[in-house]
């Protein structure tokens, strides 16, 4: 039997419901395989600064490099809002980011046919959208220095902060970027806005210099602007999609909601080695925190995203992506994707539906 | 009869025949409200580097700052792409909204009910959207210094830019923002990611402090992540938008596709004082550029707003909007706001019939 540690960080809101039903789905799908989870659970945002005064402490992140991989669930709600910088839930994200060295953060956005109905897109523009975005994780604006507040030379107030690559950051995320499109289509869009910043006109560059390792791959650029636009217009147009941290955070969550059912998008960041970081793309929802009436979907397949891309368990990865397809054509369906005529459950019941089909 | 100094910046691709339409137009509903027009032409953009080297060329900026509003075709195309820096098309552009320091940019997005099909967003989504986007046009990472090139304490070769708001610059985007939502229906978003960046922090504590100015004015923030993701979702539930000049360049353009006829989009582009810059908001498409199949509304209607936003001129720019409403509600359509029971012209004849309805 392979035995794997994993790092359980159920974090605020939804988040502890959603990783109990992943938990028990790994579990399952684990010992059909042949593998054997130690689950070892922490806490992080909002849960850590209520119980140790700070949103990632230093205990979680330790126990988070030394697993396999960290399963995270949501963070964040209304409670911490006006909280300090450094006692943001958000500010123990960004620290678990840079701490585990995750710079690729892989979003895939897909529409299944069985939800086509829940994108507000019409029919015909949303049937058939797969995507992923490849987005630069630990660099860029949400990292460069200097940053802060201070008075310019006219002693007015500003407040700033520097949106700053390295070559050898571009060309890693770049390199993850063509070998994910390669196994995709065989299409990567890298978006920037070279037209206007330094910063941008760097990335493109180093961009390029790396294709010439990926002769059997396309490679297109597209400004971020055009690149908002035309995830709206044609989402089809793209397959795999890489660009900078800031120009990721609002465009995967753009063409997330293409989808329509965000909670059923994983996701999974990737550093060169250590473990990754897998996480849904839907936050904490405070509001309905508690209630089981959260979609486990998104978390379930971060799962799978994390025995795929972070353990290399293809087999038990794919035994729960179709078991989460099975669950649907089954007709069950939590409040967030509900259509007439389907079976409307609560989050727990969602994940014994799932487990059965295991 | 009055009588006001008009710049023209015809530039690249479409621009000098959507310029040419609206000229006319222009002219045709100024002599019916008193008012006359001296139009004078100066090179910009690709034209301005063929004839001159520069793209903004010295006399082409005077002059736009000695008269009284400009009105500006469309810049860009294949041949400058590969310019360097200084000789873009597009940095031409830069120079001027920084020369005329027209640092609010009102991009107005709204769904006509003649045009609803045209959307990609489902009919009962995209009805009824009517937005405006207050984008901050002369500030932040777009001007913002340092940036360039350069190697950091490795050694390693870096590109950066710098993201930076002075108070006074929000303060006075804030002012024409909580202005423009006044006068609309009341509600200001402001967009930022003040959960990560320092210049978002400041951007929202001085958007909340010009706030006490407007307090019939309703202010919510919102995360530029999120904003990206709304648009798709619900678009009706925006009004006013203001945010910085990337954000808004972004979720401008992602707002305009929304309503899947940016062929119909002006924009408007104001100072303190001096003179306004009006645009539409689509580019050059040098695909077609010369073919006389350009859609012609985008800049009508900018020319409606250098009459209303730039010159005071009210009446005038209303006979413009109902003359473009009217030329719709006639059936008259070019190709890419073209529908199968509609008579589909050429930019020429757009314009004729938009005079016929003027
Ligand atoms: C919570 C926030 C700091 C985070 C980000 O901006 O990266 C989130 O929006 C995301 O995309 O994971
Ligand atoms: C052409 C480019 C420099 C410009 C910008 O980024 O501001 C354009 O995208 C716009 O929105 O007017």
């Amino acid at each position: 039997v392979k035995s794997y540690n994993i790092t359980l960080l159920p974090g605020d809101g939804i988040g502890p419901e959603v990783i109990s039903v992943a938990k028990n789905v790994l579990n399952l799908a684990g010992s059909l395989e042949g593998i054997e989870f130690k689950f070892k659970e922490m806490p992080m945002g909002g849960a850590a600064l209520d119980l140790i005064g700070v949103p990632l402490p230093e205990e979680t992140l330790t126990t988070a490099k030394q697993s396999d991989a960290v399963l995270l669930g949501a963070i964040g709600g209304y409670k911490w809002d006006k909280n300090e910088k450094h006692l943001k839930p958000e500010t123990g994200l960004l620290q678990l980011r840079e701490g585990l060295q995750v710079f690729a953060n892989l979003r895939p956005a897909s529409v299944l046919p069985q939800l086509v109905d829940a994108s507000t897109l019409k029919k015909e523009v949303a049937e058939g959208v797969d995507l992923m975005v490849v987005r630069e994780l630990t660099g860029g604006i949400y990292f460069g220095k200097p940053r802060g507040f201070g008075t310019n030379e006219n002693g007015e107030e500003i407040g700033f902060n520097t949106e700053v690559y390295a070559a050898y950051e571009i060309d890693r995320i770049a390199r993850i970027a063509f070998e994910t499109a390669r196994k995709r289509s065989g299409k990567l869009c890298s978006v920037d806005k070279a037209n206007v910043l330094e910063a941008s006109m760097f990335w493109r560059e180093r961009v390029i210099a790396i294709a010439a390792e990926y002769p059997d791959v396309e490679l297109t650029h597209m400004y971020v602007d055009n690149a908002a636009m035309q995830l709206v217009r044609n989402p089809k147009q793209f397959d795999t999609i890489v660009t900078n941290n800031i120009f990721g955070d609002i465009l995967s969550d753009e063409a997330s909601m293409i989808t329509g059912s965000i909670g059923m998008l994983p996701s999974a960041s990737l550093g060169e080695s250590g473990p990754g970081l897998f996480e849904p793309i839907h936050g904490s929802a405070p509001d309905i925190g508690g209630q089981d009436k959260a979609n486990p979907l998104a978390t379930i397949l971060s799962a799978a995203m994390l025995l795929k891309y972070g353990l290399g368990e293809v087999k038990a990865a794919e035994r729960i992506e179709l078991a989460v397809l099975d669950t649907l054509n089954r007709g069950f369906r939590t409040g967030d994707i509900y259509s007439v005529g389907n079976k409307l459950v609560g989050c727990k019941e969602m994940g014994e539906q799932v487990l059965k089909s295991v």
